[in-house]
C-alpha cells in the first residue's frame, strides 16, 4: 500500500481538478491509497458525485483557504487548518503516508516542507527538480529551480546525486549525463561558485557528469540533467515555458490575421495541436522537491485533473522506487566538500 | 564626421559579411567613415572588388588570426597584431575614432575593453545590453547579459541607468519602463542582492522602475529594460534565443512528417518565413557594451552582412546621440551606494 495525501485547494482549477486527478490515478494503482485535504463540505458533496473505491479514500478537513498575496511565513504561522499545512502535518506525524501533491502556493509548501519535514540523511538543501520536454522527444530535470536561491558547490554537487538518481529510478534513464550550467561550455567559465562546481562534479564518479552547458541547449536532447543555482534555475525553467507560451501565442494570432494562412492551419490543426500539447508543461508531471524525507511533488498553480494525475502518479512512483534510500546511500559516499 | 572601426575578423561570416555589411552602412549615412581592421592581403582584394566611395575606408592591417579556442587573456598577451587588438588599440589611441564593431570572440573582447579602453566617470563596471523583439512589435533591453558575473547593487542601479538612457536616446523609447530580473514579482523576493537592489532602484528617480519582472514575461512587452547580473542575464537571453529557434526547427520538421502538413504550410509560407525574421535575433542588432569610454558594439558570432550592418548603425547612433555624456551626467547624481 502507497498512500499519498492531496493538498486539494490552492490551485486555479481546485479543488475540482485535484479531486479529479487523484481519483483518476486511484483507478490505475490498485495499492493506492488517498488522503484529500481540505474543507470536508465542499470535499464531501464532490466526493459524492464521482464513482470510486471509497475504502482507499479518506478526506482530510481543512477548513482555512490561503490567500493568493499570503506570505509563507504568515501561512505556516496563521493558516494551521488551511488544506496544505496540515496536510503537511499529517505527512510529518503519520507514518503511513508516504507522499503529498499540492498545486498551492510554492513559497509556502517550500517553507513548510523544509521547517516541518525533515531531511533525508546528509541532505544538506532540498531542491526542485521539474522536467521540461526535449526536441528529441525525451526529458531533461532541472535542479535547483527556485528552492535555494543562494547555494554553495557542495548543494550544487549533491542536486546532482539526487537528480541524477530521480531520472534513473523514477524515468528509466540509463546513466544520465549531468551538465552544470554556465554561461560558457569551457571548465574556467563563470564565477568561482561555478568553477569550484565544476571540479567537485569531475570528481564524482557516482554521476556522469559531461561538463558546462549554455542555457540555448537545454532543449537540444544533449542532457538529463542540468545542475543550477534556484536562481538561474528558475530564470531557465520559466524563460524556456515563457517563450514556448509566447510564441505558440504570437502563431496563433499570426494565422488569424489573414484567410490564406486560416486555410493552411486547417490542414495542420492536428499538429498544432499536438504541439501545444507537446510544449504543455503539465503533461510532464510537477515539480518535485528532492531530498526531503517524504515525497513532496509540487504541481503548477494551472494544473488541470490531467496534471494533478501525472503528479500523484510521479509521486507514486517516487516512493515505489526506494528514491530515499539510494539518496542517502550515495550522498554518504562523499565527505563535505570544505570551501 | 563619425568614424568607426570595424574588427572583420573572427566571425562565421568573416571577413565578407564584415565588410558587405560596414560598405552598407557607409552608403545610407554620408558622413560615416569606416576603419577596417584584419590583414591587408585579404581586405584588399575584397575591397576592390566592391563598388564605394573609397575616400572614407582606410584598412588597420592586423595580420594575426584569433583561434576558436583561446583563451581571452592569452589574446591580449599573445595576438597584439590581430584585427580585434589592434583595432582595440586604435580606439585607444586615435581621438577621431568613435566606436568599434566586432563579432569575434566575446571574452576576448570584453577582457580587451576594459583594459584598454577607459569607462565613462563614474560607471564602476560597463555591462553588455542586447535587445530582444517582444510580442508586441517592440524591444527589450537586458543588461547585463554576460559581461559580469557578480554584481552588487549599486551595479545593478548603474545597469539600469545606462540601458534606460540607452533606450531613451538610441531608440526613442519614452521614458523606458525598467524592471528588476527576479524569482518572484513582490519586493521580498529573491536573494539579499536582489532585496537590496529593488530598493535602491525604487530611490531612483532618474529611472522608471516597475519592479520586479518573472522571467517568463520577459517577452510580454511590459517591459523596456530588464536589469539583471550577467550570470543570469545570459541565461535569460540564451533561453529565450534557444527555445525560439529550437520551436522553429521542431515546427519545420513536423511540417515535413506528413504531405497534408506540407500542403497547409504551404499557403503559409510567408507568415512561416516572417515567424523566422521575427525571431531572428541578428535582425535587432549586436550587444552593446555600455559604460565604457568609447561605443562597443558585439555582433553575433553567425553575423551575416545585413547583422554587421545593424551594428555598424546602432554604433552610429549611439555615437550621435551622445549617450555617454548623459550616462555621465545622471551617474553623477548619486552618491555610491555603501552596501
Amino acid at each position: 500500500m502507497i498512500k499519498i495525501l492531496i493538498d486539494c485547494f490552492g490551485g486555479d482549477h481546485s479543488p475540482e481538478a485535484n479531486v479529479d486527478g487523484a481519483l483518476a490515478a486511484l483507478e490505475k494503482y490498485p495499492d493506492l491509497h488517498l488522503v484529500l485535504s481540505g474543507d470536508q463540505a465542499v470535499l464531501s458533496p464532490l466526493l459524492e458525485s464521482r464513482s470510486y473505491d471509497a475504502a482507499r479514500v479518506e478526506i482530510l478537513h481543512a477548513p482555512q483557504v490561503i490567500g493568493c498575496d499570503e506570505r509563507p511565513t504568515d501561512v505556516i504561522r496563521l493558516k494551521r487548518d488551511s488544506s496544505m499545512i496540515k496536510a503537511i502535518r499529517m505527512l510529518r506525524d503519520d507514518d503511513s503516508v508516504s507522499a503529498m501533491v499540492s498545486t498551492g502556493s510554492t513559497g509556502a509548501l517550500v517553507a513548510a516542507a523544509l521547517t516541518r519535514i525533515g531531511r533525508l540523511q546528509g541532505v544538506i538543501r532540498p531542491a526542485f527538480c521539474p522536467l521540461l520536454p526535449t526536441m528529441n522527444g525525451g526529458i531533461v530535470g532541472v535542479c535547483d529551480s527556485g528552492a535555494n536561491v543562494e547555494v554553495t558547490p557542495e548543494h550544487l554537487r549533491q542536486f546532482a546525486i539526487m537528480a541524477s538518481l530521480y531520472m534513473e529510478n523514477v524515468y528509466d534513464v540509463k546513466n544520465p549525463r549531468v551538465a552544470l550550467l554556465n554561461v560558457g561550455k569551457e571548465a574556467e567559465k563563470g564565477d568561482e561558485l561555478r568553477q569550484t562546481a565544476y571540479k567537485l562534479l569531475s570528481e564524482t564518479s557516482e554521476i556522469n557528469f559531461v561538463g558546462n552547458m549554455e542555457s540555448r541547449d537545454l532543449l537540444s536532447g544533449a542532457y538529463d540533467v542540468v545542475v543550477a543555482d534556484g536562481f538561474s534555475g528558475n530564470v531557465l525553467v520559466k524563460t524556456t515555458e515563457g517563450t514556448a507560451l509566447e510564441l505558440l501565442k504570437k502563431l496563433k494570432a499570426d494565422i488569424y490575421s489573414k484567410l490564406l494562412y486560416k486555410l493552411g492551419a486547417a490542414l495542420m490543426a492536428r499538429m498544432f495541436r499536438d504541439e501545444k500539447e507537446f510544449f504543455n508543461y503539465q503533461n510532464y508531471g510537477g515539480s518535485v522537491l528532492l531530498g526531503t524525507s517524504k515525497v513532496i511533488v509540487k504541481g503548477h498553480g494551472s494544473s488541470k485533473a490531467t496534471a494533478v494525475f501525472k503528479c500523484v502518479e510521479q509521486a507514486y512512483r517516487m516512493q515505489l522506487s526506494e528514491l530515499g534510500p539510494k539518496i542517502e546511500d550515495t550522498i554518504s559516499k562523499y565527505e563535505h566538500y570544505e570551501y
